[in-house]
């Protein structure tokens, strides 16, 4: 997994933070300006609720740091830990209108990504020691991305194709809107650069072969049956040790190992960012400091 | 439900639509780009691939539309309609490269606001003939939340609050931070417009007490058993008939009707945009047009 | 009133501020460039020319702060502070070209909200000792909401509804559009969430007794002769006394008490955003510091 | 006057009408889409309810189109012309809850330019048959400069510089921080652009002699008796014809007559923009049309 | 060549183009707006006044559009026609003013993309017929990456990757940081996305004999002399067959050749784009129209 | 030469630069999160590789404090001063990550920026002595004008206006759009603030003597042979000593100095930021520092 640049370029997230921000505070959030003295000075605590893998927490710290650079913000536990209910894992310290503030966009973030982790886990768990890779896709939440996939990577997964832009895959329907598969593997192949990859999906031996006729780096089989991928990697590793095969489609807990099996490289669930089941998350002000002059 | 303006003003929306594309698109399309020819013209149908209720239309005419304003959008069903695994809701035709471009988003969208949808209803449904409102919260994914309050509505509920600023909404936290419930109650009065409504959560008949001592627009009952809840709402009546009672806390479908039976007017249900199934729905490149010059 | 959060989130008012200065500056402030000597460092002095309610110091600190983080301001004085001609209110000391260059826009700023606070206060002594509101209105001038309605909380008023997103107001226009107020009303009612009033405008006895039959939050005696409106304000609180009645139109400092006489509970005024005069500032370089390497 | 240009690059002004239209409706006008049915379609007109001069028609033709393109606008007057109570500038027509979105805007930037460009048309007459000019300043309403300055013309007067770029303009703080009028001026003039003037504020005989020693451009005569700016005025045009004369300070419509008198060529009055009252325009929604599908 | 999608996604250049007009126009073209009178209508001509590769009409196509949309844009040449003193590429008809406010932009960048192209032709037709393909880099001109690797296509050329984000690239920099070659790649290969290549620059036969061992998909020579290159070309077509082999370096047109015979599959090129002859090019007003009222 | 304010105002070219850096880095920066341990720190030395003037230290500053904050940036040397390959001109101290992250967009910069000072300092050293100053044009780099114009004034060159907002620049399509010289000058007169001088260009004596009777304040001889130029010059200080004379087309080294032997005040030349030679400036990280953690 590459890892969270926390000390390095932030500034698209934190412009995407401030947006978010935006979209709940709007015109000023009325109840803690005008229920909480300005100048108050409190402790939260942000605590765990059910039982998983936390994700999130540098994200957690930016939010808390675009409200209010004043505020302290300790993490006591990492992303990839396993928490269960009652783990404390922030503590925020600071100007209470501040964190109130700040609350909900935090814990909305922390649970969407902590159950997404906490899922991509238990389909690693799954594959233990299988040489087998687990990836996601492109069926993420608009304008979550980087973070979903980043979620994943916590969770144990790995990503595949970060967007439209790098890396060719070529669909049925560019398959029916080019005119067939070697035409658009060869008119791709002459007009990318040297340093992409194509990768063609597949739903017969028949496609399978004429890829490998044309050559392309990746070859995904989507939705065969076990017969037919055993027999497509077969092939594939006999013609093109170099090829790299993806398996995808209806692919759940129970039937992940059975895939796996076949002898695929790397398996692909969309599942791991469009239906997962958040993490529950809390903040308490537990402790009541001196107020002072805002 | 207010309904959907598409001849109104939706430049924000359009705006972040650019945003959500851009995020998929980076430095371009590089398979549609390199694999199907300039100027091809295709008709795509999308269908839907499961049983639920329909929402997102309008944003997905939005999404095609911000890609290119010259593909002809129809929609062969509205949100709210329900769908069934093959049911086409909507034609796009025009420049194939913007139709893939588009596709993509225009799903994700429509997926998860369908979903959202989708369970609404069935909250909605199991509230039949009883005089109550279903509705959601602030648990929305950053960045949506105006899409996903839509597809409530679109699902039957009702919406609370939009965000922190056109309610004042205090809870356990705004109470220790202000000292107690009277003193915020009487300190927002004071201070907030006379437009704006004053709601406060309570746990106990002692603070709903309190809470109609000092003078609230709407009580929550937070996680109450049904016993307690009865005893508020009887109270409340009778004392402050133009007060309302919001529910909230452990609602499921199985324990909504249970709840509602207790006399609350409203019932509230994060897990309406936060913990849903998103409906499954495709595009299908189905007719090859003639290729023009772009 | 609430307070001015300068600890708190400021990101949106940080980022018209920039924008206001682009405004200004462009490709350059020419003249301090060329004339004043590079790491220049100056003390200046910002005094009032008339007597006043001063309001926006907090702005103004914004100012400079967004020119440039390192200059050093002390204010003198807060929001709402009486002034009159030669008090000083504020000292800034750094950079001669940072000073310089944010001059004219706090100046500009602080001029305006001080004109809004000091007529809003001229407007409240009127009232003294009646127990009536208030409030301004939505015409306040484009890109400057937040901030005017500020300056007629600091002057000692209260606010009406900061936008068409917080409170349903159905006036004139939307009578006729809807067919009547009974169908504006219920129509409204239904769709809206729990935590939204309504707010009807009515310009006759029998408008009154309309809202009053359908039931709105808040209804607004728009225009109405002294007698109409005691009789007004005598039916509402007698049907129905949780509702708030608003008088507007034609109000004036030597019309206001006779108004607030009629048992209002508010009263609105446009003129206290839309004409008033602004307050005269200046800013005097003093000291004369050492030149350093900037 | 250089005129309007509505069919040139209007970007930046379409920008800034969509920020000034989001911080009206937030998250949606919520009465009129709550009282209005979708697709109704209305007429409706504008008219003036006091005599002025009218400005900010193009303005207003290009709020309601950013809000809508399909609303159809008709000018009735056009920018410049004297109006009366009862004159319809402007009838709009289409979709009854666009119109209404966009009212308050398109009226409060017109109020406020049809007072700016009343107050100057005053002032200009009072200079009737005189060679000066009457010019503006930059006390402008922050993020409002271009439009008003726009409507100092449209009321018959001329423009000062439009922001600290675009001209050289040394005034006391700089003369302090510079360390004197020559050095300012010869420090200036080494390192601006050919293309460029450079104008210095003078209180006294000595700074006029000064100035016209090291060459400025344009000499301004700040809130000088009336002798001694004729006695300016004769100084400068016997050594340097070419430089331009400016007089400023405490010009109202009873000194500006008197000031003009001394000889001098331009009068800059900074309250044209800062200080005016607001022509009162108003909106009737008057023709109710069919309801189609919207 | 992929090639250039006008009728498809322009969002993001669109506003870029915007930005660049901004920053000629500022506060507005004062010289047209007061020269030319409003409503004026004109047909230009944009003409080449050298020799060389045209690049950039669909660029200048989308400058006048988002100038003003109701321009008639012709274009009578495409990108890639050779062109050479005297070539009418281009018609533009419409609001003289919206002409000359989009023309020195426009111009700005045909030059540049031409200049571009005309350098690219002359590198490829130096490889005719050799199995190598020519490539930049990413020593762009910050802001205008993609528009300039679009020049290098239209002049025959392929591009290497778009940023950081679309391939890794194992530069002298980061094998210091790493500790080596060793485990930069096997640290990468275990992190990125099986959809990725990497690529390893060389400087020695013993490093690429380390890359070798390790499995990187493309190596680059760097600037080696050339039987090092031969050498090389010969150890990684033997070991590694579908390894791609690419020469960077001290390539000019007299020695692009001879690098091309040492037998590499791509030549990158950092010149094509950060040191080109700009193609002149020129737009004349040839006809007066009538003048209509704008 | 105005100064470079890096305590100033910079707020909109830290805002480019986040562009140019997202540009560049899109989805993140792979190779160097993949291959450099988080917490990494080093110290990198930036020096020069050929013969030049350096311009854009200040800028490379920025770009770094906008990646990371925490970085330090040392300066060895200034905007102006003469480099020559191994002058070391910059060190950076901190997180590996960031320095590797800004190093391209860094350089880039610089790399342009001294090829302009470069290249005017070329200029500007066979003037010596001529009482004469060499300008630029508005013919810079989309999106770099500021920038570049800085560049001009380091290599000792001075600046032509700014953009179309600065200056009034009448050439041949304005007065063919305007029908003459005197219709074109009058009309600008007439409308322009009496702070901004014009310009007009000129390409035969009769126009310039149509010039002089209607009295622009800047004459530009276009392409002109020397000896109507010499007489260009005599009549127009004969006649108009005021107006300054501006010389521009087929400038050259070679051209320049009798160009200027011909008396006139100012010499133009686009090919300063059109047309130059990048100076070769790169970045080594040469110290390994310790790995904390980030």
């Amino acid at each position: 997994m590459f890892e969270w640049t926390t000390g390095g370029y932030d500034a698209a997230l934190r412009e995407q933070i401030g947006r978010w921000l935006a979209e709940d505070i709007g015109s000023g959030d009325i109840t803690t300006e005008t229920t909480i003295q300005r100048g108050s000075k409190s402790k939260a605590v942000i605590h765990v609720k059910d039982t998983g893998i936390i994700a999130g927490i540098p994200v957690a710290r930016l939010v808390f740091d675009v409200v209010d650079p004043e505020l302290t913000f300790r993490a006591l536990a990492e992303d990839g830990d396993s928490v269960t209910k009652g783990t404390v894992i922030i503590e925020v310290e600071g100007s209470t209108h501040s964190i109130l503030t700040g609350e909900r966009l935090a814990l909305n973030l922390m649970q969407r990504l902590s159950g997404i982790a906490t899922k991509t886990k238990a389909f690693v768990d799954a594959l233990q020691g299988l040489p087998v890779r687990l990836v996601d896709t492109r069926k993420t939440t608009p304008g979550h991305r980087l973070l979903e996939k980043y979620a994943v990577r916590v969770g144990g997964g790995s990503n595949h194709r970060f967007g439209l832009y790098d890396a060719v895959m070529i669909k049925d329907n560019h398959i029916k809107g080019a005119g067939g598969i070697t035409e658009a593997v060869s008119s791709a192949r002459r007009q990318i650069p040297h340093t992409m990859k194509i990768e063609v999906e597949t739903e017969s031996l028949a496609q399978v072969e004429e890829v490998l006729d044309c050559g392309a780096d990746i070859i995904m089989l989507d939705n065969m049956p076990h017969d037919m991928m055993r027999e497509a990697v077969a092939r594939i590793k006999a013609r093109s040790p170099h090829v790299i095969v993806e398996a995808s489609g209806g692919v759940t807990l129970s039937t992940i190992h059975g895939i796996a099996a076949c002898g695929v490289d790397v398996i692909s669930v969309g599942g791991l960012t469009y239906s997962f089941q958040a993490l529950d998350i809390s903040l308490d002000l537990n402790e009541k400091k001196e107020v002072g002059r805002g």
